[in-house]
């Protein structure tokens, strides 16, 4: 339902009024489908198993989105949060239990905007000159948040297409609390969308825009949001399988923002009972069995001096933390006949190549006008370590 | 609806609590009913012409009650309010217009006071030091309310039985701003539930507790507010006849209520579809066609200096506010002897005495203590003016 | 909801489209209604009740209507039924139960014919000639009703203005195991309704059309069946008070069709949730006070030689049907000089005339022209036995 | 919902009866689900579209299942059935036409048996010496279905572990219209569960009990109906991504039966409203990829002299149907040493064996106790045909 509310009745979509049309009531609105969402098989500690066994390391679960609705029972949401209506359960609470037992870290989506809450409607028309929706719930809101579940990350959104500046949301205010005095002050991260003065510019991480990949190095961490289905942030009951990325898409999502230096957050869209489609834990189970392989070249790593490769362009770069000779090459494209060559880096004779999940070295030798070339011996398929995107581990022990 | 929240959840009524087991699902809440609340039969202009015929002067609609619903599109109440669930429709609005057009006064009731809203639960919790609730929710909508309508009598509701004092409402800068700067500062009457401390002492109407018939004279206007629906203030789906008053109850209720100077707010339950019940149309129907013969008695008067009296204990009195000597003696039951004995009025020789709507005079002589007894004549059924509740005027010529 | 469905889709009338449209999905049928009909409140014993009080002798259940869905658990009406969908429950026997206890006599109303049953439909379209319908459900269902439940009274409804001969219908196989072999077949009547050959021609009791009053003497005991709500069979939600006949009017169709040697069976129209409505129990208790004072003219008489009058056109007569000698004069209205004239009785010198209800006898004598004339003593209101419809018994003592 | 009724009603499964008491109201019953049932997303074309390229041959429609609720508009299922109640849409005439557009058969399952049918149960309780539900409602029904859809193919579910024998279900007489006088007399075909006299035993195609695999030839066609979420032949809201069949899984049951000669029937499971989950088009999809390639074994071959090996447990033979020299043999597992050994194939110095979508021969040479073993080349991994399941044609050229 993610963006519904605002393509039905904000922009009114064709497709979307016409579907209402021919399925509800005439006068039927948004908050009519709240007692429809009822989570009856939500179960946060099967979520927590999908998500730890798919690789990831943080886990970010959108507490209310610009509907205003919120996932726990918040004192500035009367009659309009998942206590009073649909679930009656406190999916937050549930949730971030769960995680935290798991081991994952917590990260907590909340929107600073609401579309249609006829405040915020006020203060925008104000030009933002009042500000008795910040003052009256969505501050008082997110304080509750960070007060009541202690998240490791709070994934702000201040909605930067449509909104105002930090200051009035109050933002500074926040911010200063939160690393000052509220209850995670030690360990909390934030990230960059706290007014349209500083989305993109300022905050722990910038996030930006949606699925936002700089194609280059940044100064500061940056994330890159994706969603699994190419057309939605939530659950779409009609999606078809052409509209969920395939593993290989995911994966070229992943190792270009690794290796720009972002970190991926992924987006699966649960359904209104409570589950995750088993085409999303399709595409995570996939996504956990490669990075079980393949995460040494992801979790531990940081920008190399290059990025990609003029010689070869499915080839992407890591370099181990922790020590600037362990280099990782992620390749794409697997080359017709087993060569596979590299345009960046240097060989010295003391540099071992390894496939990452095969034991024997591969063997090389310099490429004609530098870089390295690697040919593949016959690997039986049950050895082979993954069939789509491998890593090459390549060490100099020169040194 | 109207109390069932409250018996359901805080009190646990046994009743209440099986009837929810045995016909919704375990985890149903309040806020799950909205959507069933529809109004699609709502016509103001129907309702406004039931009232008028049944000889109201004002007409209060119940805007809010105290679970927090308001039945126009307020900003204060986000998702919880009937433009946004169930009727989609602004129904204070259409009623207002309805009413003021028909040319009858418009009040709005408005519960200060909702049972379960979190803010207010958490002011509560803090002895009503401090008043999130009141800036945040309740004060912001009945500035609206008054902005957006213009009643001519608002019937505040301060729930005088489990809320804080009129100085943690903010009543009184309210009341200030209502009397001299509202746009209805020159016409406006509230009734006095502004807060425990005030309750019954202060306002332009004192309503006391529901039901409230002091039984003697008050040195301020007061008003008797009671349902005809004798255990409920809404609509009860299995309300059984006899729990209905009946014509006789509801003549004994207006007429002890003005002689005694009050006034009567007779409380109909419309049903969730926006009508009202035939039943309460039947009753106010019998009421109007009685006020259209005997209303000269109710309308225009004041109490008299007896309310009623030793001799005849079926017998009421008010006097024209115009002059002292038109007395009227409302009679609850007619004697087997068609004697009627009155012992306040001291005749002269120049009284004249009429049953209201019979053209001719009533014989009668002195009574034998004082007062005077009344002889009716053989009238023919079809002349006499009603079958219960008949009006005496008696007026002294002498003067 | 009795005719909505043809109005809706068969007849396709205006308002009735109008509103499906406005108020729900486009696509929604008749039988998406069937789970809102939960008749969670129904009572058979209070039903009882009500009717007892109301003075009736027998009454009629409708057990399925033209839409085919059957009040009990039918084996031929598999998923269309009380017991599968809604109530859940059978409510034919409970009810059955319910009137057989209170000495009231059993009425069972079944609709033979089903508007939209595609096995009718087809049956028709054959002309008549196949009989898939009436041997795959109708009459199954109807032998098992009459198994199971024992019902005094029987009231088919072969729907005379829409379908079959009695011979489509296995009318007279049915009638003949009914009076030789079936269980009730020493106590049971049937009407006429059996097939468009026989209605208002053969059976126990002609019902005729609806609301049907010849205006004569008939030779065969008739009824006449019609409806509080005079728009109505069934609860309409938004019935206005003036749909509702009052108590007059009521008195009228009563007192004229028993004066014709008719029954009168007077429909009400119970809610989905399992009640009859307060106006219903309303004009169902003020027959009942009536009849307990009239009564003695109206269920143990036979109609007289006259049934009304040339001389006072409100006047209508019964006639003991243990005595010729003790004959009713129903007067409808009160004459406005308290002389009332009767034109078809001849009084001898030892008439004797009372007003039911009234110790003394009334004072007559003979009429100018015939008849007689009555002159209306001075009687006290509380000492008038009703008010509305006034029952006269003469009492010729000479024989 | 497939057997959901029975579990929760019949059986009273503690697991489905404690989902229905927390989440519905206490007397909820199956029939009150069919409104939730809407199909509004189904779009035939694109099923039909999904089960090409999945490279089915044939398609069967559950058309009614046990609980009786036809998907077209029966004569003989009033108000129980697609049209009038849910979808209100003839999905059976729907999916037929898309059917044959696409070039696919048709198949239509039926179920002879409706668990709770109340006309069967009283056949039953008579044990089957009546046939009031035969002839009433299922065989009609059936009919029906052919004489209005022209089904290539019956699936008629006689629900051999509860019902009567064929001539309780008047099959004879059907089968023998369906074949002499059936406007699908010359085309169609039809399965053996008429009746547990015959099921298993007579039939066009033998299905047996469901999974239906006997590890053995058969002088009858025989299908495997099997379902790739391995708890349900419906659609499951809270089915885990590990109740679903790999893509490895089906392909070894589709391989292990075509080479005994069955035909596999896969189960998918659509939702209510009316799509097929992305986790079932994951895996046609997938088993369409691999048909693309490896077809040529599956489709138009018959049983080998052989069905597997005793010296490669993970080896399946087809032969084609037009050459005994062309023969396949399927390999389950990839061997750790790129050496295929198979036990059962004489080869002659004429063979040539091919990896089926690879170009180039396979090198091989007989096996030390007969039969042959081949020898795999260095293959580059995006030549291999397929990643599971692979292939090889053997053609014996010496004939």
């Amino acid at each position: 339902m993610v963006w519904f509310w605002y393509y039905w009745q904000r922009q009114k979509l064709p497709e979307y009024v016409q579907f209402m049309k021919d399925h509800y009531p005439p006068n039927f609105q948004y908050a009519d489908f709240a007692p429809q969402f009822r989570a009856e098989f939500f179960d946060a500690d099967e979520w927590a198993k999908i998500f730890k066994d798919a690789g990831a390391r943080y886990v970010v679960l959108t507490t209310k989105h610009h509907e205003g609705f919120t996932l726990w029972p918040s004192k500035y949401s009367f009659n309009w949060n998942a206590m009073s209506v649909g679930p009656k359960r406190d999916l937050v609470g549930e949730f971030s239990n769960a995680i935290k037992k798991s081991g994952l870290r917590l990260g907590l989506y909340h929107s600073l905007y609401e579309w249609f809450n006829p405040l915020y409607m006020k203060d925008k028309a104000n030009n933002f000159t009042t500000k008795e929706f910040v003052e009256a719930k969505t501050m008082p809101e997110l304080y509750e948040l960070v007060n009541t579940y202690h998240p490791d990350y709070i994934w702000s959104d201040g909605a930067p297409w449509d909104s105002g500046n930090s200051s009035y949301w109050n933002a500074p205010e926040f911010i200063a609390w939160l690393y000052n005095d509220s209850p995670v002050r030690y360990t909390v991260v934030t990230n960059d969308r706290w007014g349209m003065d500083v989305s993109c510019k300022h905050g722990g991480v910038l996030t930006c825009s949606d699925r936002y990949n700089p194609g280059k190095l940044k100064n500061r961490k940056w994330e890159n949001a994706f969603t699994i289905d190419k057309k939605s942030w939530g659950f779409r009951r009609n999606a078809a399988l052409s509209d969920f990325m395939t593993i290989q898409e995911i994966l070229h999502q992943v190792i270009t923002t690794v290796s720009y230096g972002g970190n991926a957050l992924i987006d699966v869209g649960p359904t209104p009972y409570g589950t995750i489609p088993p085409i999303f834990q399709e595409r995570l189970k996939q996504l956990g069995s490669w990075l079980r392989v393949n995460g040494e070249g992801i979790y531990r790593t940081v920008p190399w001096v290059h990025q990609n490769d003029t010689v070869n362009p499915h080839v992407w770069y890591t370099v181990s933390k922790y020590s600037s000779v362990l280099v990782y090459a992620f390749l794409l494209e697997w080359p017709d006949n087993n060569i596979v060559k590299l345009g960046a880096p240097e060989p010295s004779n003391k540099t071992v190549v390894y496939l990452v999940g095969y034991p024997d070295p591969i063997p090389w030798k310099a490429g004609p006008n530098g870089g390295i070339q690697l040919t593949i011996p016959n690997i039986p398929l049950p050895q082979m370590p993954c069939v789509w995107a491998w890593a090459f581990r390549l060490v100099d022990l020169s040194n």
